[in-house]
């Protein structure tokens, strides 16, 4: 299964596969035998028994999650829209590849898989305030790269993004896609501030003015995304075809996986928000969604941190749901 | 060091050491330096420079976590409070030392020793409605059952409960700490609803009546709580002198967290809130004791559960803070 344009993908999305509802009552009868008062382990238990519905399995682990941390370059940094240059994508690439960043300490300490994409660094994506950040043929490819770098042996999937710039394309994604102008989903970035802020507040503008009529969320993806965007969109789209739950990441792993919804609604289904950013709109923009996040530590990194760290959460949950002895088994009274 | 009596434990805590001064800048400073943009890694930063200062190590590891699950019985079980039966304590004691429990399973997941201490079981303290819970030896010998359960070669703490009827003891303690009705501190515990609530409800406020003029936190425990509570604050304090940072749980352990600080100001300073439990006050406890919780997904099991699945959060801050590399081991450029 793959796709060489954006309707092929269209198509192969509008057939996504649901959970198994075989798993999903096996879980929940499971959950209601173990040894604590009904609810007591509160979200862990509706973790527990989502994780099991999508991995087709009542008694599912957690063995082998991957982190993947895609990476673009965007046309509007050349704007002033970020607090470090253009150069910082490349080198933290770079970072991430020799073991350095944060994302790796998270995957490391989570037993996770680490895999780095960069997406044609030395070709930044157009400003998109003067058209299309990108063409087709760039979307489909950076999408396919997400798609083809998911491991059909993971069983958990995280995914970042690092591209200088992107929470203005994420920014305008946002505002596209929910409404309301462009200083309601523009934020402070890596910290941005003053000037600058009120500069990337009106390339955000600029970029909605001039895709005022894009279409569904592949094609606003296309028009004022990036490249790591789309991979993610790629990754989280494939995650479904392979029954493997995802972790979605901060503010632009989120207007990424907002591209996709309003491309297919319910296509986050298999899809769990890891954490609320400290930036700004990150936590409507999760409303708009209808996730609820797992963590809120105030993170604003991106790399896929917050999502690795939920990790943990995701695997605690599953470890009590598979691990726990029910009342039969332990000879404990029940209420 | 150890105590025989109250005041032989209150002269010991009198003499509580601090931080690491060395530690917190030399943790501070490298925080500074790390490959991300400043604050980007948010509560985490803190956490891991809290965790150095208390560690005296300016790049510490997490490598070995201990969990102890400190169990007793209480004599208002008999009237009535709870949605299990007392029973329950010993059977549950089984199924910890067996590995069934949720506490067992995240204990594992997170690479804790776990360690079960049942206090006594067999002797349920007084109901504390008709005068004081235990005796001072009695409440001196669970508290060195604390003291004395914590490994010296531990690197974090994590101290949790299980008792039929200690949330009942819990509410009255934080009533008479915080003040406010009985009312405003007794909530659902395991699950009683309706008349047994009510019940519930009035045995906290006969508790609170009768034990009016409870002197400082060591009495209070001594006179409104339980074995397994003591067993906790013994705990807590102990790791104090080790250095060892400690993660608290819920309702019931940070009711007994209370008394540690209601005799020592400053005392839970080394301890961090794992996470906010569904029990009503317990949010209302947190913010009495100035803590904010780490995670709120709605856990209400004890057990020390809560707190075990934040373990995760703090390896995590602890992984990024001691294995990132540097602006300048990296070459990226600082902003």
């Amino acid at each position: 299964m793959s796709f060489d344009t954006l309707d092929e993908l269209r198509a192969i999305l509008a057939e996504m596969p649901g959970p198994d509802a075989t798993a999903l009552e096996g879980a929940a009868a499971r959950n209601g035998q173990l040894t604590k008062p009904p609810g007591a382990l509160g979200r862990l238990e509706d973790l527990a028994i989502w994780y099991a519905g999508w991995r087709g399995d009542a008694r599912p682990a957690i063995s082998a999650p991957q982190v993947i941390v895609f990476a673009g370059n965007h046309g509007v940094a050349a704007r002033g829209v970020s607090a470090f240059p253009p150069e910082v994508t490349v080198q933290m690439v770079a970072n991430f590849e020799h073991g350095g960043a944060a994302i790796n300490q998270l995957a490391k300490a989570f037993g996770a898989r680490m895999d780095v994409v960069p997406l044609d660094l030395d070709v930044p994506t157009a400003d998109f305030t003067t058209g299309p950040a990108m063409s087709e043929a760039d979307v489909v490819a950076a999408l396919r790269a997400g798609w083809d770098g998911v491991d059909p042996a993971a069983d958990l999937l995280v995914v970042g993004e690092m591209g200088i710039g992107n929470t203005t394309s994420a920014a305008a994604i946002a505002a596209h896609l929910f409404g309301g102008d462009a200083g309601a989903w523009t934020g402070r970035g890596t910290g941005v501030e003053g000037d600058a802020l009120a500069t990337k507040t009106q390339v955000v503008a600029d970029g909605l003015a001039m895709h005022a009529d894009a279409g569904d969320g592949l094609d606003v993806l296309m028009r004022l995304g990036g490249r790591e965007l789309a991979g993610m969109v790629g990754a989280m789209a494939r995650a479904r075809f392979l029954s493997i739950p995802v972790i979605m990441d901060g503010f632009i792993c989120t207007a990424a996986a907002a591209c996709l919804e309003h491309t297919a609604t319910g296509a986050l289904d298999h899809v769990v928000a890891g954490h609320q950013s400290a930036e700004g709109a990150h936590a409507r923009m999760l409303q708009a969604l209808g996730k609820t996040p797992l963590l809120s530590l105030g993170l604003r990194l991106g790399e896929g941190s917050g999502a690795a760290l939920a990790i943990g959460v995701l695997k605690g949950a599953v470890a009590c749901h598979s691990g726990m002895a029910t009342f039969a088994e332990a000879g404990v009274a029940d209420g």
